[in-house]
């Protein structure tokens, strides 16, 4: 089984290929359009969709010259599901928690409720 | 602002070090415990083990002697936050594509229906 969780975090680990994701989140851009916005050369740029293509993230069309980028959601999807079983962790933890402060608040109620009847 | 995404994603971008944080969510372990089911050394889990600190993804305990380490959800968290985004962009593309089915599916009731009348 290729590693793909492997590659997708890896692509992701880096700042600028984040923001790529981030602008092709809005819709398809070129490559040119891509690179408005960051001071980095073209080759750099291209480099960075070379590692984002690879891992599955972006895919470019064929058939238009300009071979707009496009982003592919099923890897994030992948890491939304390895997620799933920290989720479940963390969410269990954060209603202990809930039910412990729910335990304290109940005591100092009480507390307080004794105090008043004095 | 450090990069912790970047460190975060990096470290989550080994099969080994997935491996580890998998063990530890279910409690925390020692060195050695951790190291038995990995067929590798233990200066090599050491040296995952640092990638994952590092990112603060797991900790170790100061006061035991063993050490035991444990596993940090604030960075998976944060993952999960970044997430959000696309999440949002894939459950809308979904809407569309179930909206899309729905009305396929109507149109091929009505044509059914006219066969029938015939």
């Amino acid at each position: 089984m290729p590693d793909h969780l492997s590659a997708t975090f890896a692509a992701l680990s880096d700042p600028t290929r984040r923001a790529i994701l981030a602008r092709l989140s809005q819709g398809e851009l070129s490559v040119k359009e891509l690179s408005e916005p960051f001071l980095i050369t073209a080759p750099s740029i291209t480099k960075h969709l070379k590692v984002l293509e690879r891992a599955g993230l972006i895919t470019r069309s064929r058939e238009a010259q300009k071979r707009p980028c496009r982003l592919e959601s099923a890897p994030l999807r992948e890491v939304d599901t390895w997620l799933d079983r920290y989720r479940r962790s963390w969410e269990h933890r954060m209603n202990r928690l809930d039910e412990y402060l729910g335990e304290l608040e109940a005591k100092g109620e009480r507390k307080h409720a004794r105090r008043k009847k004095r």
